[in-house]
């Protein structure tokens, strides 16, 4: 399918030339991931510049998007002579990048906005990529469990877990996943190691993958056999499962980053659990796995129908155990249905 | 092993105050991978400021280091308030971090320089790191060769390279492997796909790993049996080879990028197949998989021992085939060693 979102974002920031290099918001405008680039827009319609690597994907890749693909050659300076105006992201935009425009010249537009507004409201094409990720992450997750034996390593998970991906379909990982057996659960961003799994262990996994330039992101926190020593944990892991449902059942179109995450917050904070709760609900998710909107105590951003966002308490004791649930979700006529969607009833395998 | 460059980049630097936000340039200073955080160095030492995610991880792994873990709580302006003057890596700041600094009236000078040259001569803990990911590569690779059976797609053979790479030890993907088959071989940076295997298929690999949070970087062209239709695609591999291999011979410390690529370029300039090799010879290889020096005709670059990085021409000729032959290499006592080094002769399976 060929993907051209270079109008939307042309009329949205209405300069005289859009110039675009960072690859994930080319990918946005194009549906094509390349290392070097500049999609440039104007009146007269859009065209991608790359090198000598890439024309010839790119060239059919983009045949019937409307695009023009053409070499790049000689100089930015070049390029943008026609003009007296040109729109960048300025909050994606390195400062020597911002200095050489500057000295050209030329008045300097920020297209940041029109990129974040655009990019949080997902498309039917792109709600069909999530989904997508989100089924093979599902799917890579379920063929795992009966997998997972006494011995292997956090590596070793994380491996069969990316390979399982892998062969479904995706592309590769949207993050570097996380496996965490044991104590490494209450470290929120534990770099997966060599840690090796034995009899009563919790096992946190947060994985994700891509699927057409696309991410899912999803966390499940389970007991590798019960040794009958986990009083605490499976306290705390309903409390946390039912923050994570809370938040699903209330958040509507319409309400706040801040209100959707205190509907999972408020609920941790009637048990004493809240000051375990050391990171915000969720993050926007699309060509990037962490993008607009923010579900945060400190944020304002309006929750719309068809963003996709993460769902996702978590409470960690130090150098005991942590808990983290999550799913990828989307507002579908002013409610949460989830994407990912593997059980989340406490699992002892 | 606990590690600390910020003495190295700090006294290179020269100011006041050193500041370092950037994952890769702080993974470099203390060897730890974390996408939140600031390194700040000054006369009386350093310091890791993180969030709460990272707080229990980090402190864990800097015992012993000299580097001091904190919470960053409050502001940027807090942190540098006791300063008239802060060094950042311009050429990877963004803009309104500029402006942010700039706006709290601190002098800005420039670390780029210091940790460009610094990053590129590599110690012993890291050149141990680059050649246990091109092991990695390097076991995977022959792993995988009797494994690649007919109607396997391309996503297939990533799959599978990927999962062993990951179960030799690697951490992840230093970059999307690319795997490409017969005609998409012509494509140098192909997505790879969904192209079944056939008898007879050229297939280039283009593949790296981590460890230790260092990269390997490694291609091989190869046939999938001989339908004797392939004079031109192994008159070609020859001359490639041969220029691959006359840089490794060529090459020696105190020459420049440009010299480097040039025994590679003018061999095959001889046989009129430069026109077909549409990029530069090399790159450096280290925590990033593309860093300093450039192997290029347009490069000034002097290459010194100890510096890591790759000897990969190709040539690729449109809708047709492409040949690639990669190695990532060290220069030792002004001598090429090849870091990684799977056959590169002819191979058939």
């Amino acid at each position: 399918m060929a993907i051209n979102n270079t109008r939307k974002i042309y009329d949205a920031v209405g300069a005289e030339a859009v110039l675009t290099e960072q690859p994930d918001l080319r990918h946005y405008l194009t549906g094509l991931s390349t290392s070097f680039g500049y999609v440039l827009s104007d009146k007269n319609g859009s065209s991608f510049y790359t090198d000598t690597r890439y024309i010839e994907g790119a060239t059919a890749a983009m045949q019937g998007s409307g695009i023009q693909v053409k070499l790049f050659e000689g100089s930015l300076e070049n390029l943008l002579k026609p003009y007296k105006e040109v729109a960048i992201p300025l909050s994606r935009t390195l400062y020597p990048d911002y200095v050489k425009l500057s000295d050209m010249n030329l008045k300097i537009t920020d297209s940041t906005a029109a990129f974040t507004k655009a990019m949080a409201v997902k498309e039917k094409y792109e709600k069909d990529y999530i989904l997508k990720a989100c089924e093979i992450a599902d799917k890579a997750y379920l063929k795992l469990l009966p997998e997972i034996k006494e011995g292997m390593s956090e590596n070793d998970v994380a491996a069969e877990l990316e390979y399982l991906m892998r062969s479904y379909g995706a592309s590769g990982t949207s993050f570097e996943s996380i496996v965490a057996f044991g104590e490494n659960s209450s470290v929120p961003h534990h770099e997966t190691g060599s840690r090796k799994l034995k009899f009563g262990d919790i096992i946190l996994i947060d994985f994700g993958c891509k699927f057409g330039g696309y991410c899912s992101d999803c966390t499940r926190t389970f007991l590798f056999g019960d040794d009958k020593k986990h009083g605490d944990f499976k306290d705390a892991y309903e409390k946390v499962l039912k923050a994570h449902m809370l938040a699903k059942e209330k958040i509507t179109s319409g309400i706040t980053g801040r209100q959707a995450d205190e509907y999972a917050r408020g609920y941790l904070r009637e048990y004493g659990l809240d000051k375990y709760f050391t990171h915000s609900l969720g993050h926007g998710i699309g060509v990037n796995v962490h993008e607009f909107p923010r579900l945060s105590p400190k944020s304002d951003d309006i929750l719309a129908d068809n963003m996709v966002f993460s769902d996702e308490p978590g409470v960690y004791f130090e150098g005991k155990f942590g808990i983290r649930i999550e799913d990828t979700v989307t507002l579908d006529n002013g409610k949460v249905v989830s994407l990912t969607d593997s059980d989340k009833k406490l699992t002892v395998i």
